[in-house]
Formats: C-alpha cells, sequence, structure tokens
C-alpha cells in the first residue's frame, strides 16, 4: 500500500529540528592543521598582542614633544645615540633631544614615545640627523596590548577557522587548538540496477552516481564520507548496511529509497531500530519533497531522492546546514538564497516561471550578459538529467510565499 | 641606498604577466580523490547517458497511441503482460493494448514509447488495469543519450571539478581521470625578530604569524604549502633558502623582506639567480604597494608585505589568482569584487570614505544591520593590527578611477 506523507514540514521547521543533536566530539590538533575546523572552546588573548611597544614604520624613535614645531623651514638636530636591532631588547633608554634608529617592527626604547620616519629625516653627520616634521606622541607606533589586549575573547566557540584565525592564533602562541571533530557521514546507495562505477555494466544498469556525488558534497562541507557502497532494495540487506553505517558514522545519507513507492524500506528500516523518532517525512522544497529526516539514538538518518539532481539540491538545501550544525559551527540559516553562506550573483530573470504557494523552488539557470545586463534564464529539459546541473550556472531559489518570478525581476543566483 | 619602485603596475597588468608560467604537471587520479581538482583534458562522453531509453516514474510502460482519449469517463483497458525487474532486461516487447508495469530507473520494453504513471490507472483484475488520463509519446521517458550523448563534450580542460561533475563522471564509467597536480607553494618568512610558534619568546621577539596564516591560504587554495621556516635578514641566508624552496616548489612566497627598506634583500637575491626576471615591483593596491613578482626560470616568486594584514590582502587580489592560473584552471579575472569567486553581500557605506584615484583600495568593513538596510563600516584602527581581519565581517574595493565613496553608496562586500 501507497504510504501517505507525514505533514510536510517548512525547511525552517527541519532546521529547527536540528537542536534534537549534538555536535560531535572534540579533539585537539596542532594549528597547522585546523584550518576550517570549528573552535570547541573560547579563545582568549593568553598575553598582550604585541607584548611590547613596536615601530610600524621605519625611522627613528623619538620624544614626539622634541618634534614639536620643525618644519622644513625650522628643522630641528638630534643626537642619535644608537640603533635598535630587530628582535632585541634596547640597551638603553632614550633621552631629551635623542633619536635611536628602528627599522618597522623593532621594540620601542623606555622614553620613546612616537617614530619619526626615516623619509621626514636628513643625516648631518655620523651621530645626529635633522628633522623637518613633527610627529605626535603615539605616532607610527602601536602599543603593547593594543591588537589584543590580555584577557580579551579573541575568538568565540563554534567558530570557523578562517587564515587570518590561524594567524592570530600563531602570533598569540596557540601551537595547538581544541576544535570539533569533523562529523563522519556514512553513504549508502540502494537499488537493484545499480552496479559500482569500476565494474562493466550491462543494459538495465546505471553507475553509482549517488555514492559519488554525495561523498563529494560531504567532503565539500568538511565532513568526511565513509563509503558504504550499494544496497540490494531488500528490508534485510537495507537494515543490516544501515547498522552497520551507525557503528561507523554520525550520520548516515540513504538515497534511492525515499520516495513513496512500493520499493519504499527506508521508514520501515529506520523504524526497526530501537529509540528511533521521524522528524521529517516531506519537505515543501521542490524538487525534494520526499525527503526524510530521522533520529536512531544520537545519530541521524537522512533519506534523500534517488534521483541524484534532487539529492543534490536537498543537501544543500537542508543536510549541508544539518553538518555544518554537528560540526559545532554557530550557523545563521537565514543566509539567502542558500542557509550555508555561498557565492551568489545577481541577474535579471529571462521569463516568467510560475510556482506553487507554500513551497519553496530551486530552480536551475543559466546566466547570460546580454546589453550589460546579466539574465539568469532557467535551464529546461527534464529535472532528473544531469547536464542540467552541469549547463546550470546556479540555483536561484523562490520563496514559500511567492507564486512565482516576473521577467525581469532581480534574483539572487547561488552559483554552483 | 634606497632602491626606487620600478613603474608601479595595475592588477591587471599583473594578471597579464601570468603568462610567462605554465600550469603544472598533471597526474591521474581514481574519481574519489579528485574534488576539486582541475581537468587536464576535454571529458568527452564515451556513451550515451542513459545508456537505455528509462521510465523516470513507476508505473506502467504502455504505447501512448493505445491512450489518446481516455478520461475518468472513457477509460481504457490494457493488459498486463509482466513487470520489469530493476537493473534487467525487459524479457518481451510490448504489443498493442498491453501494459507492461515498471519502476523509475527501470529500460522501456521495445514497442514501449511512454509510461502511464501508477496514479492514473486502477487495477481491474489480476492482468488488467484501467487507465484514465492519456499520455503522449515520449512521456514520462529519458531516452538513450538524453542525458549526454555519446561524443557530446561534458566537461572542458581547465575546469574545477565540483560534486555535480563528480558525479557524471562517475555516471559515465570514468573511475579515474587526468588533472592537474595542486601546484606546490613554498613560504619563507623572513625576519631577525621572527621566531617559531611553538617557542618560547622573549620581549623584542615576535612569533612567526606570516608563516602560518600564508600556509592557511595556500591551502585554502588548493595548494600544497611547503614551510621553509623563518630565515633571518641576511643576503646568502635567504638565498640558500631561496634556492632550496624553488628546488621542492613551483612557487616561492616570501614574506617580510618587500618593503623599500634598509634590509630590503629579495630583489638583490631573486636577481642573483640565472634566468631571472622582476616582473613587477610595486601594485597599485593599497595595502600591498611594494609586492614583487618575479621569475626564476619557470618558477614564481612573489615577495608579500611583512606586514600580515597587508599580505592578507595581497594574495587574495593576486597571488590567489596566480595559483588557480597555474592549477590549469581557466580563471576569469573579472569577478568583483575579487578575482577569484567569493562570497560577497550587498551593503550600504556607512560614512564618507576618500581614496586616491589610480589605486584600488581595500577596504575591512565591519556589516552592521540597522532599520533593515545593511551598513558597511570600515574598521577604524590601525591596519597593521590583526584584530581588523577578525572584527572585520569582508573587504569592499573602491576601483582604480574612483575617487571615494560615498556615504549610502552601495558596495560589493567580499565576506571574510
Amino acid at each position: 500500500m501507497r504510504q501517505a506523507f507525514f505533514s510536510t514540514k517548512l525547511p525552517q521547521e527541519v532546521f529547527d529540528s536540528f537542536s534534537n543533536f549534538h555536535p560531535v566530539s572534540k579533539e585537539e590538533l596542532s594549528l597547522e592543521n585546523a584550518l576550517g575546523c570549528v573552535l570547541a572552546e573560547d579563545f582568549i588573548a593568553p598575553e598582550d598582542l604585541p607584548r611590547f611597544p613596536r615601530a610600524t614604520m621605519d625611522g627613528y624613535a623619538v620624544r614626539a614633544e622634541d618634534t614639536f614645531g620643525t618644519s622644513e623651514a625650522v628643522p630641528v638636530w638630534l643626537k642619535v645615540t644608537g640603533e635598535i636591532k630587530m628582535g632585541e631588547v634596547p640597551q638603553k633608554a632614550l633621552n631629551r633631544e635623542e633619536a635611536i634608529k628602528i627599522a618597522t617592527g623593532g621594540m620601542l626604547p623606555e622614553g620613546a614615545n612616537a617614530v619619526v620616519m626615516v623619509e621626514h629625516t636628513q643625516p648631518i653627520d655620523e651621530t645626529t640627523i635633522e628633522v623637518f616634521k613633527p610627529v605626535a606622541p603615539l605616532e607610527n607606533i602601536t602599543l603593547a596590548g593594543e591588537d589584543f589586549s590580555q584577557g580579551t575573547l579573541v575568538l568565540p566557540q563554534g567558530h570557523r577557522l578562517r587564515p587570518q584565525d590561524i594567524g592570530v592564533l600563531a602570533s598569540l602562541g596557540k601551537d595547538k587548538v581544541r576544535v570539533y571533530q569533523c562529523p563522519r557521514v556514512a553513504i549508502i546507495s540502494t537499488g537493484d540496477e545499480v552496479v559500482p562505477v569500476t565494474e562493466k555494466i550491462r543494459p538495465g544498469q546505471v553507475r553509482d552516481v549517488n555514492s559519488y556525488t554525495l561523498s563529494a558534497l560531504v567532503e565539500e562541507s568538511r565532513c568526511i564520507p565513509v563509503r558504504m557502497g550499494i544496497v540490494k532494495d531488500d528490508f534485510q540487506t537495507l537494515r543490516k548496511a544501515c547498522q552497520k553505517a551507525l557503528e561507523k558514522a554520525d550520520v548516515v545519507l540513504l538515497s534511492g529509497g525515499s520516495s513513496v513507492g512500493v520499493r519504499d524500506f527506508t521508514l520501515e528500516v529506520i523504524r526497526s531500530f530501537a529509540s528511533s523518532e521521524i522528524l521529517c517525512h516531506g519537505v515543501s522544497i521542490s524538487p525534494g519533497k520526499p525527503t526524510i529526516f530521522a533520529r536512531v539514538g544520537e545519530k541521524a538518518v537522512w533519506g534523500l531522492p534517488g534521483q541524484v539532481t534532487s539529492a543534490i539540491i536537498v543537501f544543500l538545501v537542508l543536510v549541508k546546514p544539518f553538518l555544518h550544525y554537528i560540526s559545532g559551527e554557530k550557523v545563521d540559516f537565514s543566509f539567502q538564497p542558500l542557509p550555508i553562506k555561498t557565492i551568489t550573483v545577481r541577474a535579471k530573470m529571462k521569463v516568467n516561471v510560475p510556482s506553487v504557494q507554500g513551497r519553496e523552488d530551486y530552480l536551475r539557470v543559466k546566466l547570460k550578459e546580454e546589453d550589460g545586463i546579466l539574465w539568469a534564464e532557467p535551464i529546461l529539459g527534464k529535472s532528473g538529467l544531469l547536464n542540467t546541473l552541469i549547463k546550470a550556472d546556479g540555483l536561484v531559489k523562490i520563496d514559500l510565499n511567492v507564486e512565482g518570478l516576473d521577467k525581469g525581476e532581480e534574483v539572487e543566483v547561488a552559483l554552483f
């Protein structure tokens, strides 16, 4: 018998149900391996940065007061009492009407409160310079703690580390960081007609596109794909594969069996596990309506559409945000047109596109520039064809409460 | 003596000089490791996809002609002569007024030219169905070769593989792909005051921020960072480190010595190698003017500003496009505001920002929503401070020929 959908959920309701899950475990990584990982604890500056007052220009450390009133016409002469070597502590303090040579990054001597740029000085003899432009106190220097002062929150827990964050951690001596582990995501491809890509296929059979595509999407989401291979459409076989996947991974992705059809064992299999709960069966997005989201103990199971083109869109709209969520990242699901920030361009619709209210539509479009205007043209052809995803430049979202897009309307295109 | 800059180059001129270099070598990878790699050859469909006509719906394979004129009031009866098993070749052809049960993805039997959806049928007895909606020829089926026909160009050389491309390659049986190797990028940090992050530092010393930050940027550009460590500011030491780096890597990044200062050995060191050529010394961008770009034999050397905040911007504006270029990727350098596509949002400038004409300015901004408007507010504070990059949400570019930005002007913010 044909199973009815549970009441279809809105994407926002699916996001809300993520709170049934916890982020994965934590681990300590050396800083050089931490790019893209999510911080599992607040990072508080353990010391001042910089630790000492530094020159930000090549020139001379001076007392700013000694340069007040100088000009090209009325220069001031200062006695050069030495040079500060990079990486060293100045050997002597600066006195009135003295200057000490310093390079960018050098440590300011005691008594100095500014650096006069070398361009604004002129050597008179071995130990004397002429300064012909005044500097204000604190000019061309960075004070100790001016970048980050000890005890400040530098990066919060839940923050995904970017190159500049790695730089800040390095500058503050943090060579090991506590981060969330990358979630492990098991991928099961179902279907009696599906054969591994490396095998010869016979008429009637198709190659395992879904495992490869989903693994790549998982990898792109900074998670670890665990390829479980192809499973025949049979309750016991699928249950066994699921059991193994649940042992090996934090999340299980099933693709193939989520359409409401005669061979739909996915719900049955999920329900057969103790402490399982179907959180969602049916989402108001197109393509992707028959999506299943469930909990088995503390682990998540997603049933994705069998058509790989639909599975990709469900992944981008729902699964990727979930993977970011259990990666420990603080995610703002309100970003448009996709909840996980993505590269977008603005374009105008080339034609009218109707849509059903109460459903988010994801339209594949091609971009074309004509007369300086960037047009988004919907890709024609059956939505299940892979070539629609190759020809398309990106996705346009038609919102829940919108009846369609008008020709000429401005849209945000999420680039593939 | 202070060296004069060569005539400062425009970013576009720097991009033009990339043609002095060739992409790196090619290699063969198994498909599951190829995500994000750049195709080193055109991929032509070796066979039709799909290889046989398939059902795209669950239902019955029929001759469309037999359903013409049917309706709820005037249904037609068809004789069910069997069922097509998934993955198998139909055992018999379809004759007039017959139907064969088929599921989505099943192979269409000879004689059939459409599939009538199960929803539009009603079983009458064991071997008879009633069809109460007509189907057109080709409805609910995909023809052989309809997705890609044998001999079509599927993906061109120079294309960076996305998840959907991995899917297409899998579906066409390509389990090994020829791609460009990831370029190896050596990173040398210079400065007598710089110490490794893992070591204790003394006053006057700073930790090696640049190696960490640049390695992370290189990694993010899908290249392999080769950390050469810290080199003292001394001609011979730097030359030796450079020599070693040129042997180990395709590109060398030097940071520290590119400012026109007394300790500037970078140009001297580059010139000391046979068949070297300074392609650029000074670029009209801010920050980042003192950037050096050179060729030593077939390899590239970049001298980046010593201040890590400037080095990051030069990396994003110039070095990253170069790394993509030698990765074999066909790059369109005209993307805005950064040449390599990046996540952007639109915002309005919160204040007036002046700029110098004839120079591209990259402004760090913070985004703030007020009354439904997203504002971009320039980050105050010294540009060399790392906290400006942590506080900033992104970069705004002020174009070469623009004198500044007006308050309220709409800008594209490249998110960090």
